[in-house]
């Protein structure tokens, strides 16, 4: 087998002639902004698409985003705004007014519509939504009286639906002469009278298929249909196990109304493991973009959870005052134990937490799980100990201490297995997302744990 | 907008006959496993999909998978090798054998082939290879021969590519007599007589044209092709940016050579994402299946890390002794300030990892990033060293011990704000992952710097 590894990976983005935001341009369009040569901004940002557009926006300072704003506004793309963050997209809207938002709004397929909607204010949502003609808006209020976060909010209304007695002809006629078709589209829909979907036909199959077949002898009758309540996450869990690139979605009476395309479950996966990345980091939802006053404060509640936590671990530490007077070498060695446990449980409770996610671990397997982490963590807690152990006893010329601070170890690791399975589990069976809670459940139970044992040892055996 | 949330999303997904596979059947298929009732097996799992099976293998026991797999073996869906968990799978591989395994490959789309080859050990890979006849064995072996993780290894040598001058209807005629096709495919690829892509049709469009109309003429020349050495990474980035669903690769001579289609990038979008979040976990490259020896020791590099910075910080508690010895108070809550500075120095880096691997956080906004981060951690510390300022006094009654502790807190956290952000930044800029590394040397340096401020304030005033 030969090795081509010569070429560097990164030489070839330049030289594909892909559309591709380079980070020299978006340095160029900020010096254009500052110097104010408006026509050089204009013919560096014309050749973009509307997501470069984006993400050139999201980087810059308010002002200069405001004074580029200004210069796209004249034939603004709808689009830009569809893939704009949502806090840059808050002030984008501002600065257009409702009027123009919703003239956008209206030239957009239904989910991103719905998708910026969703995330305006209360008051500039129902001032947009006014500003839209009665039909489109009928349909955007439909999607919003969905639940956040389900397939009625990330559907798109626009597709093609055709009943089992068809021919493969007589679509194709209708897709050659129907100018109101959605503007990409993967599966053919198929309906029976009452318009329930029966089944789906990949575009790719319509092509190879002679024209006198119907589409009841090509289609795949596997219903993948989804139901406009599911959850996102569930969505692209179906898509992911079921390779789809698009999925038809029925409302309560199992009618089609609408349809998701894998670019939207691309965003929902997108979101949700950036969702379980910050939760496990101790971050409730933040958006990059975010104000500071808003990052502080919600930053703070965890924090505040934090220090709670911190000050009980405190008050096992205080309950061996005496003994830490008598051999503050406890003092130094402490933070160890501690810190070694706290490690290993988040290691543990990382490892369940995304398995969880992508439901690898479920009731079948949980309490072999559990088995597991006590074994790897007794494991190590082994060989923690006895490099600890032996480090601490020289370090303070006393035996007893290795010891103790070996057996605490021990103790502290096992635990820290023990915690990092069980409370993932348990917060799962409750119904809370294991990643936001985690966190300071188990290190509040390997602090507390950690200075515990070896404090406590130290009381029995050392005084 | 009325509310239709009347609705609980869970119920519908037994009622809309999706063949999803549900923990009662799990539980169903392990009895009918343990009590030996073959017939009631196959029964249970004749109707799943290839998806399904592979999820109902991996969690299953060693034993009762083997059993299991005999079943399945006599007519053995290919795909269900594509499917499965690396660990898993090289199981499943050994029990078949390679004359099996060469023969289930070969039926496969290459990508899943080359996906299902390049995990396994180099020795069975070399079996499993000798196998395969010469003619798919040439493909395979080329596309080996690109790099780990590059889109040489995603991509899928089944596509449909045409000449320029080609008409709707000679495509179409093609395709309804050409056996040797893809089983699924999106765009068509347009091709110059050197083999080089000059653009694309999606098949909606090929659909919606009359059949005289050249491909030329409908074809989108805006040319997204992916180099075959391009890091997979940047292909996720590329689909996810401009909304793609596949994208033709070329190799260095810019030869048309194959596609990657969306649901390979979905894996790819879930694989770096879980990368992230097991780094972040401090846990490096982990599969759920994996062994017990193997996990421990992959956990046990990074827990030795730690406990090297562990000690690092003991030291810093060791130069203040006799300042311990004359106040206990000290030992108990300087945990507090440690914890805090931690928590507050991985929530801005967890922020700082996720926008970096979203191209989010770039040199052009990096300096604001820091900027952003020193007054969020400044104002939390302020908040906070009130608050334990206030705690601290009290507890201890003493006044000195409360400003003590709520200047170092303010100093932890301002420091955990700067090494949050530029610490990533940093590693990111030396072609570090800042996911793998970061984390260890935030906490290290808010553990040195709590401990330091703290005791070290206290030495200076509290004596």
């Amino acid at each position: 087998m030969t090795e081509r590894e010569t070429h560097n990976p990164d030489d070839t983005l330049d030289t594909e002639g892909i559309p591709w935001l380079k980070p020299e341009l978006v340095t160029r369009v900020v010096e254009a902004l500052e110097s104010g040569d408006h026509s050089l901004v204009r013919s560096l940002v014309s050749p973009l698409g509307s997501a470069d557009i984006a993400d050139l926006l999201e980087p810059l300072r308010a002002d200069q985003r405001e004074v580029l704003v200004e210069l796209l506004r004249p034939d603004f793309d709808p689009e830009i705004l569809a893939e704009l963050d949502e806090t840059v997209r808050e002030q984008v809207v501002e600065q257009m007014g409702a009027e123009e938002v919703a003239a956008a709004i209206t030239e957009l397929d239904s989910d991103d519509a719905v998708e910026i909607i969703e995330d305006l204010e209360e008051k500039v949502q129902q001032e947009v939504l006014e500003e839209i003609p009665e039909e489109d808006r009928a349909i955007l209020e439909d999607s919003l009286s969905y639940p956040e976060e389900s397939a009625g909010r990330i559907m798109q209304r626009e597709l093609v639906a055709v009943p089992t007695h068809w021919t493969v002809g007589e679509i194709i006629d209708l897709l050659r002469s129907d100018e109101d078709l959605p503007d990409d589209f993967y599966d053919l829909f198929i309906v029976d009278s009452r318009h329930h979907p029966v089944g789906s036909v990949p575009l790719s199959r319509v092509l190879r298929s002679k024209r006198e077949e119907t589409v009841e002898e090509i289609m795949d009758p596997s219903q993948k249909a989804v139901s406009a309540l599911m959850d996102q996450e569930e969505v692209a869990f179906l898509f992911r196990r079921h390779d789809l690139i698009s999925a038809p979605v029925v409302n309560t009476d199992n009618r089609l109304v609408g349809v998701i395309t894998i670019d939207d479950v691309v965003d929902v996966i997108d979101e949700e493991a950036g969702e379980d990345i910050l939760r496990l980091g101790g971050v409730a939802e933040e958006d990059f973009y975010g104000a500071v006053v808003n990052t502080t404060r919600r930053r703070f509640t965890w924090l505040l959870v934090n220090l709670l936590t911190a000050f009980l671990a405190s008050l096992v530490i205080f309950q061996f005052e005496d003994t830490i007077a008598r051999f503050v070498a406890l003092a130094v060695l402490m933070p160890i134990v501690a810190s070694m446990g706290g490690n290993a449980g988040t290691q543990t409770l990382t490892v369940a937490v995304r398995a969880l996610a992508m439901k690898e671990l479920t009731r079948t397997n949980a309490l072999r799980a559990v088995g597991k982490e006590l074994l790897v963590n007794g494991a190590n807690g082994v060989f923690f100990a006895v490099i600890t152990g032996l480090a601490a006893a020289w370090w303070f010329d006393d035996p007893r201490m290795g010891a103790i601070i070996a057996a605490a170890m021990i103790i502290n690791l096992v635990i820290a297995g023990f915690a990092g399975t069980a409370i993932p589990l348990g917060l799962t069976r409750l119904g809370v997302d294991p990643a936001i809670a985690s966190g300071t459940f188990v290190t509040t139970v390997t602090d507390v744990v950690g200075f515990l044992a070896f404090l406590g040892l130290a009381a029995l055996f050392l005084v």
